[in-house]
């Protein structure tokens, strides 16, 4: 897959960045809006959320009929969801299609109607997400997780609470869209079948004259961590925990994507080994490495029945602090064909390809090559790794367990 | 997209089949073997997906540890599961490491150890996946619908029940292994970055001296049908209906898949319109087109709090019902480019396209082009889709909810 990126920045600070990819018909679009659940106000948690939802409810000349008709005919699947930094808007469409798409998308993010019709359905549908969580413990319990693992609010449920949200007005969800929409922390990429030269001045007609202004950061105070179970009559306890590691941007960055690959990653990796494989503890279990800005952290997920959470608690935290006393040459060569050839599979999806280019740029400024990525994780040594867990040792974990009882987490 | 087919059938029966696409790296393939639960025996409900779970704990010249090694080593992701009719076995690694992928993945077919010290492992894992799905009741609502709504045991539980699985022996599984993984109805496809001959020749060497026999079907007994009330103290109501269709191979399939289409596919869909958008009453509400070999059925699921799950019900109902009373042309247009698109967008992923090839052997004996499907779409006519509702109308539903209690079903 060759690789031909392009990049440009419009006056209003709006950035556009592009992947041309040979033999694809598709194209994909991520636009990332510094509009996030971080941004909500105190006691109106959850604004965020509803307001991806309510955009999309009329916008510019369309109602809300027209608005979905139009994307239809148009043979586009789109998504739009509330994150902790960004509200992110997605698209995957016909490149013959994806000026026509982007006109849409645009009035969307600078002309939504957001009227009152549309709004008790917007926010009765996170309030349904919020309740659909209490059916689902594993993602509750990975929601939780973050929320308490990240300093607040950057960790925060995207869905806000149930009291947040029934006090909810259209108002404070519209001075929420009015302070945040805004081009110069917004970053609109796409990826696959694309004439670049035809998109810049579709993007240009749809955005140039959108106003500029600067969205305040979140402070963030200090995370709250430490211990919590939610007991709930489950069959399975649901076993999750974080401790730090460094932001993407880090230059220890890539020793700690290869940690996680040695430890969790695919059927050879250590965790699956020994809770999988050897002992038929759980049937799933990972970790997974994730970056805001500013932090990041490994999380860890688990489920067993009640009888095994010590257990498979105790042999996975074990695993994780086994990694500081050495790593074998064969599991460095391992993770290294993984995560490279995970790469270059993800490389060859438009919509993963899109996402990428928004993601590096908001991370590091600048758009990462399949080619520095692999030389990167090439380059990292065992001692690399070692170093970065002297730095970041898996350990003052952020625990947080769904089910009838918490296991014991003393010597943890 | 290119589509360059290929064909071709070993002695022992073995279909191989393949389709390059240029430009990429990947190739993935997909094998199904005829061993699916339904051929479970009576009392062993689950071997199926033990054996899934057992093949890979040691084949040929390696053990678990050196088997699960050497694909990582191969950058291959690969997963096996238990299906109705088949075990599944996918991988997904670079075009240039497909034939030794290959031969690893004949030996789990051809050799799998299936040792004792293997068997509680993989038992007990199949044991927490059937756990896992009481902490999950939008998924277990789905499996029990397609229990009762399909013939036993095509329906069936591939993960069986914990008295099964709790006295199921060694040489259970071993006897559901000898008697159905056979060549002779197995088909095994491969796509993306693949030299077709050195594929043959591969497995050629790894396959042809499979021996052949044949498996009989089996024999299904009438759907139980009717309304099941799963009692849970769940935030929400689980509402999931099914009733008959066509099945792939039938040609008022394409009518079948374009009513569902109009109903439920993207943000103007009937079912988003009336339910979601408009109502608001839920956050997911689908209906999708699922096909056996000789049954199928159109699948309907949605989840609200409890006060709502009447009307939800209703109106969901109410619209699949009034697809009979026509479809305005601009809807087929739009149904039209989303499933033509679809299809384009699916066409791009190596993994993809295999289990399509597979699963057009399977189902039709030949392989579709992508003109073809599109040829097809374009024909069918509003006339078509009513000819089709008069042949399948949407009523008898199977009923299948869980939650605190079940909305009332009389009348629909």
């Amino acid at each position: 897959m060759s690789e031909q990126f392009y990049t440009k920045q419009l006056p209003n600070g709006l950035t556009l960045l592009g992947q041309r990819m040979e033999q694809v018909s598709s194209a994909s679009m991520a636009l990332l809006v510094p509009a996030g659940s971080a941004y909500d106000p105190p006691g109106t948690e959850g604004a965020a959320a509803v307001a991806a939802e309510w955009c999309v409810r009329g916008a510019g000349p369309y109602d809300t009929r027209q608005l979905n008709d139009a994307l239809d005919a148009l043979g586009c699947q789109h998504d739009e969801n509330a994150q902790s930094e960004h509200i992110s808007f997605s698209t995957a469409q016909l490149g013959r299609n994806l000026e026509k798409v982007l006109e849409i998308l645009s009035e969307v993010i600078r002309h939504p109607h957001l009227d009152e019709r549309g709004f008790l359905p917007a926010r009765g549908l996170i309030l349904q997400d919020l309740a659909s969580l209490e059916d689902e413990p594993a993602r509750k319990c990975n929601v939780l997780l973050r929320e308490r693992f990240y300093p607040m609010p950057l960790g925060r449920c995207v869905y806000g609470k149930v009291e947040s949200l029934a006090s909810m007005q259209c108002d404070d969800v519209r001075r929420c869209v009015r302070r945040t929409f805004t081009p110069s922390q917004s970053i609109l990429a796409v990826a696959g079948n694309i004439d670049w030269n035809a998109f810049c001045d579709a993007a240009e007609r749809a955005f140039a004259s959108w106003p500029s202004q600067t969205v305040e950061a979140p402070q963030p105070q200090p995370a709250e961590g430490g211990v919590l179970h939610v007991a709930k009559d489950s069959a399975q306890v649901h076993i999750a925990l974080a401790c730090p590691s460094v932001t993407l941007s880090d230059p220890r960055y890539y020793a700690a994507r290869m940690a996680v690959t040695v430890l969790s990653g695919g059927g050879g990796s250590r965790l699956f080994t020994e809770v999988r494989e050897k002992r038929g503890l759980v049937y799933h279990v990972s970790t997974r490495y994730h970056s805001l800005k500013d932090h990041a952290g490994l999380f860890t997920y688990a489920a067993s029945v009640p009888a095994k959470a010590r257990e498979t608690l105790q042999v996975t935290v074990g695993e994780l602090r086994r990694l500081s006393e050495g790593i074998e040459d064969s599991e460095m060569a391992r993770a290294r064909t993984q995560l490279k050839s995970a790469l270059i599979m993800q490389g060859e999806s438009t919509s993963a390809r899109a996402s990428s280019l928004a993601s590096d740029w908001y991370h590091l400024g600048r758009l990462r090559s399949l080619k520095e990525l692999s030389d990167a994780i090439d380059a990292v040594t065992v001692d690399d790794i070692l170093a970065y867990l002297r730095d970041c040792p898996p350990r003052d974990f952020t625990f947080l367990f769904i089910g009838p009882e918490a296991p014991d987490v003393s010597g943890l």
